[in-house]
């Protein structure tokens, strides 16, 4: 913005860093960081949303600031809320602290929070919005999706050969991709709410679906909750990794489906069926979890969920690791997603593409995926 | 080298440039550049090798420097030729020329035309190998491998989609590859000496094969040959753009197809079949086009022909076309390429990779493909 100082602007930049610290373990809230400058534009405190139910960023800041706040400027990443959740409204603290002056990055499009601005502005302080909004907000890609969307933000990863293959003919898959793009997975895991595989995933793989990162402890970790899309329920029997209690599980069956089996083993959630009849209606699924809190999804497939997904156009970001292996034979990483002809194929923006180890990491965005269409 | 000077590095890095300039020009000799300075090190005469039955670059060279180049330095891409071909040895050029000092990067690895540095030693000239080896033996790629491995450098090319398809499922494909993309190929075939389709391809394309480079004349590109590998005669047709005579044709069919129609229409090579009765035997054709003084290939497809060239190890390095785009059903981009479970799957070095318009460029190699395994 024209009028922010150096100060402020680094200011922010370092309220970004803060904010990701938060990643994974806010939910269903955003991820915020804030930063108090003193009268002279001297630091004088950070925070950041370390957990829902936990201080909000700013209340983190002001206390490490204490009476240097008065007369200084707050910066903060999302727009200071307007409500009383499970803690008191932060417009209100910023006022009670006697800053002088406020700047957001991000507008809070939440209908329930939104209004602290105005709060303030009528409180005497000086408020601006807009600074470096577009960096604030790819670090809250994943709830601001979930806010606008109402269902969670939808990441879906896949592991492939150049020839598209997530397997060889015989179904063996250990390993495609390298070391370094597997711990990579962890980390969007960590990152994620809730983590989904199909049925052919469950009975291919007996997956864990556990984050694990190395140097960083159990309890550094949000766990994900495992979802498992088990239609049929065919696919989750006891015994099953997903089942090992180190994490929440969901067990998401038709509604007609015969799942007397699964009762007493992990909770189940009982859903429509897709109007093919092939497996689950997607968006009945997301609503659910949405309806648990849940706000970001790593969808992990395999091919027919990817392609259920991408047919509802319930993809919001794509991550794709692909090693240079080629096979010749085996499954594609996408299975049918009700594309017959070139004109209609699902177009998708690389915004990112890095090397990890031997493999190359796309990270992509559906072109096809604006909010009108889907409206 | 220890002794090379700076200025010798310059004017190597200035020959390695010059000699680029000749790619697809000069099969099936190798392509040159040179660099003459005089005694104080100042650049006397550029040259390179322009085409095949012209003279090398050494010539053109020590032409452009006359007598300056007397106790000067010859700068060579490769070791000047000791033999008299269709142009004197330039091992003799030198010696005539007065030249204190001969610095090349790459020995002469052609049994033909080596000796040259032995014979410019005993004539008294300082000599000197290896300066920027590597990087002029990486422009001089597919001639120095069909040296070594007396058949053509194969270079495999495809565009496919991120779930590895290279077209719907109703067989549509224009376009998956972004027009930076198709105009890189077009750059691939100019540099090549003869491209290759499949039956497949020449069915559902109709493809002419002709490189066209925007900026570029008809005169200033290299037309490659054109080859399509119709194993039972029944692709190719009276015409098919292929057959349109503005560069040669050749069509490769079985022993025992009945290619009577063909007669008149193209020349025609009859090929064993391969072991397993599909397709033609891949070392036997590239032996048919070696013999033609072919060096260089591009393989453009489609998946059939891909795979028999993979399991043939016969690919020698990869360009892939990444479109961001997925379509979750089509043919993929390689078939049988003999290969059933993860062990045996084909693993590659990613040597580069570039973003050409909204599509990523992966250039790879096999690493199975030591020379010592083929023999």
């Amino acid at each position: 913005m024209a009028t922010a100082a150096p100060v402020e602007i680094a200011a922010m930049r370092r309220a970004i860093e803060l904010a990701a610290r938060g990643l994974g373990h806010t939910s269903p809230n955003p991820v915020v960081g804030c930063v108090v400058l003193d009268s002279a534009g001297r630091t004088a405190g950070e925070g950041w949303h370390q957990r829902a139910g936990g201080p909000h960023a700013e209340i983190h800041a002001l206390r490490a600031a204490g009476e240097r706040a008065r007369g200084g400027t707050a910066l903060v990443t999302l727009e200071p809320c307007n409500h009383t959740g499970r803690t008191g409204p932060c417009a209100q603290a910023l006022i009670d602290a006697g800053v002088a002056r406020v700047v957001y990055a991000v507008s809070d499009p939440n209908p329930a929070a939104t209004g602290g601005a105005v709060t303030l502005g009528e409180a005497g302080i000086d408020v601006e919005g807009g600074l470096l909004a577009d960096e604030a907000a790819a670090g809250n890609e994943a709830w601001l999706t979930s806010v606008l969307r109402r269902r969670p933000f939808v990441l879906w990863k896949y592991a492939a050969t150049l020839d598209g293959r997530i397997a060889a003919a015989d179904g063996t898959s250990r390993w495609i991709s390298s070391p370094q793009s597997r711990a990579d997975v962890h980390r969007l895991r960590a990152a994620a709410d809730a983590v989904i595989v199909g049925s052919g995933t469950a009975r291919a793989d007996d997956p864990q679906l556990g984050a694990r990162i190395s140097g960083l402890s159990d309890d550094e970790i949000s766990q994900p909750l495992r979802v498992v899309v088990d239609s049929g329920a065919t696919a989750v029997k006891a015994g099953a990794r997903v089942l090992d209690g180190t994490a929440p599980t969901l067990i998401a069956v038709a509604e007609d489906a015969d799942a007397g089996h699964l009762e007493g083993l992990a909770p189940i959630v009982r859903l429509p069926r897709a109007a093919d009849g092939r497996g689950l209606h997607i968006p009945a699924l997301l609503q659910a979890l949405y309806a648990r809190e849940v706000r970001s999804v790593l969808l992990e497939g395999g091919p027919t969920l990817a392609g259920a997904f991408l047919a509802a156009q319930a993809v919001d970001k794509v991550v794709g690791y692909l090693a240079p292996v080629l096979l010749g034979a085996g499954p594609a990483a996408v299975g049918d997603a009700g594309i017959t002809t070139i004109a209609q194929a699902l177009r998708l923006d690389v915004t990112d593409t890095e090397r990890l180890g031997p493999d190359l990491r796309i990270t992509a965005t559906p072109i096809r995926h604006a909010l009108h269409e889907e409206n």
